[in-house]
């Protein structure tokens, strides 16, 4: 498989778009897809969610760059909420749209190597790049890494998250005087500045909010081989011109996530077309902040 | 429900065990559960697995504390995989013996909410308690410590782990002198001063590598109101007397953890009868190292 860099950013030439659009089903906030509907079976609930996220992802194919299904909602559901989640990463794949799985990872030795395997090899959850967490050190990226260079896959590693509690830890000062999340993304940098290809991109990517702007424009700066993954935008706060500094010269390199402020903003049956509204409202307010 | 703290020193005091047995299945390491013997059907491995489990659990019941299933290692198995983690915490809830899952979660707003729904709620994940990671800051574990506190469940959050890695950040030095696991953990405490009842201890535990046997003597200090769950004993090299600082002076307030060195020792079927020897043999040198 080509490098998860070059296939995103095949995609973001295509579609000039560089929305990632995050599925979080969050049932109760459709009455299409509401619990109550199905009497609180869960496999109708999860099937109902397929449904909408499908006729979602059917609206939008053509104006993102990327899907991203956040992991903890469909963990949510149970069995038929991961077998949801299996289904719609299946129905993305077979679009040929690079999918992000939004699940946080993050462990040691041989079980950081079984996550790897659940999320970035060839199970029914393949998806082509997933969020890590550092916490717990270097070694405990390596097996990501190693499986993310050798299938073609991505990572997206938590340097600087989206909420104001990041300031609690991400922010701390060091004795060294950077903050910590200076020091993770130092180490982000050294692995990826081995792996990267001659497009100038690696397999190892950062996560860094919307939210932190200033932050955000030091860290695509020294982070110069990583694709940024950026959350916040919109619904949490962060402006097009707040991260349009996530991007290179090319207009490359990032992608910007929004969520629930696409997929529900109507309790109506027209979710879908509305979706492919804002998707396009966002797309060409990323791409005019950008070309500035 | 009754308090985790409570359910687990009940159990601890009933068996005279510390020991966490971890659930971590490796299908390739014994011939019962080999992949190959069932021509890579993962419905099968999976339904092998449960039954590896199922005989350890028969086995050794009445020697532990709690049982810790790891969740990376059912996720890599697919859906069959998630199938076979419930039925293993059914069993182990049918037996009314406290369940850890090890799953390092960790998210933001609604987003960790969901996960909290997930595996402190009453669905088919339902845990007793669950490890958290805490890199995106205090408001990130807000949602997991009101769901566990209303539910009388547990969270471990990660402090300080085992693995040589862990210094890479959880180390770093802090410009207030402390290190950044330090700072974690006096927010792990001011979390349990909140919660804790009158037994003096609280929903609000940590997770301590006993790999670093200073660290955890200190952080047993700095942790009055908090369960420490002690990863690391045996295969990764800490000894019964490295990890008996984990204890309160009642021999309460900590299990140690053990996962493969007592459930993949032979390619026998005699597995079981190992397990429960292997896990008599390490309660017994926890407790005497407790009492000395």
């Amino acid at each position: 498989m080509k490098p998860f860099s070059e296939r995103l950013h095949e995609r973001i030439r295509q579609t000039d778009s560089r929305v990632c659009l995050g599925i979080d089903p969050r049932p109760e906030a459709h009455p299409l897809t509401h619990p109550e509907r199905f009497g609180n079976d869960p496999a109708q609930v999860a099937k109902a969610v397929v449904n909408y996220f499908r006729a979602i992802i059917e609206a939008t194919a053509d104006t993102v760059a990327c899907y991203k299904p956040q992991a903890a909602f469909f963990e949510a559901l149970g069995i038929p909420g991961l077998i949801a989640l299996a289904q719609l990463m299946a129905d993305i794949r077979a679009l040929r749209i690079p999918v992000i799985l939004d699940a946080k990872r993050g462990d040691i030795g041989t079980t950081a190597a079984a996550y790897a395997q659940a999320y970035l090899g060839d199970g029914v959850f393949a998806a082509d790049a997933l969020t890590v967490n550092p916490y717990l050190g270097v070694d405990s990226l390596q097996p990501f890494v190693t499986q993310a260079v050798s299938a073609g896959r991505g990572l997206f590693v938590l340097v600087k998250t989206s909420n104001p509690g990041s300031r609690d830890f991400q922010d701390a000062p060091l004795a060294s005087s950077q903050a910590l999340y200076q020091r993770v993304a130092e180490a982000v940098a050294e692995l990826a500045e081995v792996q990267h290809d001659r497009s100038g991109y690696s397999p190892i990517g950062a996560v860094v909010g919307a939210t932190y702007p200033r932050e955000l424009a030091a860290l695509r700066r020294s982070l110069p081989h990583s694709l940024l993954l950026v959350p916040g935008y919109g619904a949490q706060g962060g402006s097009a011109e707040e991260v349009a500094s996530a991007f290179d010269e090319q207009g490359l390199g990032a992608v910007v996530n929004a969520s629930r402020g696409l997929t529900y903003t109507t309790t109506g049956d027209n979710f879908a077309e509305r979706a492919r509204q804002l998707t396009l409202a966002m797309r060409d307010d990323l791409n005019r902040a950008i070309q500035r």
